[in-house]
């Protein structure tokens, strides 16, 4: 048997207030004056001085909005980091993803394609990386996705829905600062909450599990506990929690693998474009053959945060669409051998995907 | 208020059996057929074949058995640099350290003191270090005291007991096989487990907590008490969980502080060399007032499993003996703000300590 050996975020800062160094990490990462700090920024935060003006734009640094509303894609990140080398001379001295899920892997994999020739669609899967990204940085402002430990960054290509694995894809400084996410809107806060929910049910029922695994998400599991069923906590507190939560299911699923939900969840944005969050939640809620308990607390958390998912998204698919979902959900090897074992494939046909599908 | 960024190990594997991929690991990162490996392995290991056969030793790399039976000191760190540097032309390719906590730092104080002028004491205390230290592997063969995880080397110094806490002290790499940790006799793995129990209980109750350090305490604690106190695993998953409790412990401590155990057990090792897990215990004992609840359960496990702690320790010790620890334990001030508080010094008086001692 042989174990894979992860790469760990190099540096990590916590607490209420840190995005405030910024600047100061920053300032020791510079190149040189010519050499450009890359802020990508959450469109949502346009015109928010709370945010915006501790940004620590100096220099030629360049702040770039990105719209979150859409999952990130390959033909995005290689706009990306064209606009970016028409823009500067020098390559930059680093980049700064400021934002959820979706722009902290976009901000991963700006950083892996400004070293590799090509496309960010060619090193879509495992190791495919050739060259050290440059040094980037990864500020979460909503908690859940786990991205900012993972050492991939999914994202949607031409052909396919499928993370760019790589030893050189984890963040060299992640700022966890629960402030950040304050103003996160209620049904988002629970879907990428849930997010992280189901990175802990699919970890501790999957057959990669390991005591490394099960100890984060043990962990993970216990904090989703606390702030979305047990309701104790204040507000500060419930923020600095979830963020821990999606740290420890982030490592939980980084040594194992996630399951059913990713999978299919998969198939759905890649199809329909579903955002991530809100496309577990659709998908989880009909996997009560496979999470049993998972599906039972995870119904009882929507209803008591009067959440109402989206129904019958595919209601009106064709069977060349389903297929399309179906490709796309049984591509995904080990997320499925994790889940059902190394015979999953006599257990998860393609009439059984498409009778799941049907039902959400 | 300004928040630690804290270094983490750069790669970590996970797994029993993974301590065979350390020649693959290694083989990545020779500089050069003249730049050696130096493995300083725990000598309780001398013709343990099972270990040494999988030491992947090749060139010139050199293997030097160290005794654990001392607490680590800045001297024999600097003996083990000069040896390797009489010994071979060129710079080491690496240092990997195999043993417990002692065997750890040691490795961890060698990797930068090859690196950095001087004496091993100018380094004790925090951020003194000025250059990267060398490539270092940790592979612990005892879980508990967090060696593998922490940002710093505990070292006896002719002045103190510090340790050279510094960004460039934690290790490149970490092999988490918990299969070495089969052969631990079980008082030592008592002790030792205790590190990790206390680490929880000073950082969980110490006044640095924050949600991080809470998030990882929390489940170092539910994990020694898996392990010692309900007892009902398999000597496997004993082991694969003490070691996952040993490096969450280390994660907890990292980012908040230890408390009063570990500032009196740095008195007792000074003074007396008692070694770092059964020097805990018996100031740990007598903690009460401190950490009540600690501290019982603490009674029930040694009870549980039969552990007999040395009584009277201090009994002959003369006014200026004491005077010496007190000193020791006092100039761990942070210890004693995270325990106490700010105003630690009206509560914790030199009477108050020497009393305390009187009692071991």
């Amino acid at each position: 048997m042989k174990y894979k050996n992860y790469p760990m975020v190099s540096r990590i800062i916590f607490g209420r207030g840190s995005f405030n160094q910024l600047g100061d990490i920053l300032s020791t990462k510079r190149l040189n004056a010519k050499a450009p700090f890359i802020f990508l920024v959450d469109d949502v935060f346009k015109g928010n001085s709370w945010i915006n003006s501790r940004i620590p734009i100096a220099y030629d640094d360049q702040l770039i909005y990105i719209s979150a509303n859409e999952e990130p894609k390959t033909s995005q990140v290689d706009e990306i980091v064209e606009q970016i080398i028409l823009t500067h001379k020098e390559r930059p001295s680093g980049i700064i993803g400021i934002g959820g899920g979706t722009i902290l892997d976009l901000a991963k994999a700006v950083s892996i394609m400004i070293t590799n020739k090509g496309e960010a669609k060619d090193y879509q899967g495992w190791d495919l990386v050739k060259n050290e990204a440059i040094y980037h940085v990864g500020v979460p402002t909503i908690s859940g996705t786990g991205a900012e430990v993972s050492r991939t960054t999914v994202l949607t290509g031409p052909e396919k829905k499928l993370g760019i694995n790589s030893d050189y894809t984890p963040f060299d400084q992640v700022i966890l600062d629960p402030e950040l996410t304050k103003d996160v809107p209620k049904d988002q806060w629970f879907y990428t909450g849930m997010d992280c929910y189901i990175h802990c049910i699919e970890s501790l029922n999957g057959t990669y599990l390991n005591a490394f695994s099960q100890s984060y998400g043990e962990k993970a599991f216990e904090l989703c506990k606390e702030i979305f069923v047990e309701n104790n906590l204040s507000d500060e507190e419930a923020q600095d929690k979830l963020m821990m939560a999606s740290w420890h299911g982030g490592m939980s699923i980084a040594y194992s693998q996630v399951g059913v939900a990713h999978a299919m969840s998969y198939g759905l944005s890649y199809l329909l474009g579903t955002k991530h969050g809100i496309g577990n939640c659709i998908v989880f809620n009909h996997l009560e053959e496979f999470y049993t308990e998972g599906v039972k607390l995870f119904k009882q958390m929507k209803k008591y945060h009067g959440i109402t998912l989206p129904e019958g998204v595919c209601a009106d698919l064709d069977d060349y669409q389903f297929d399309i979902m179906i490709d796309v959900a049984l591509g995904l090897e080990p997320l499925w051998e994790n889940a059902i074992g190394k015979n999953w494939k006599q257990v998860i046909t393609r009439d059984k995907l498409k009778t799941l599908y049907q039902k959400m």
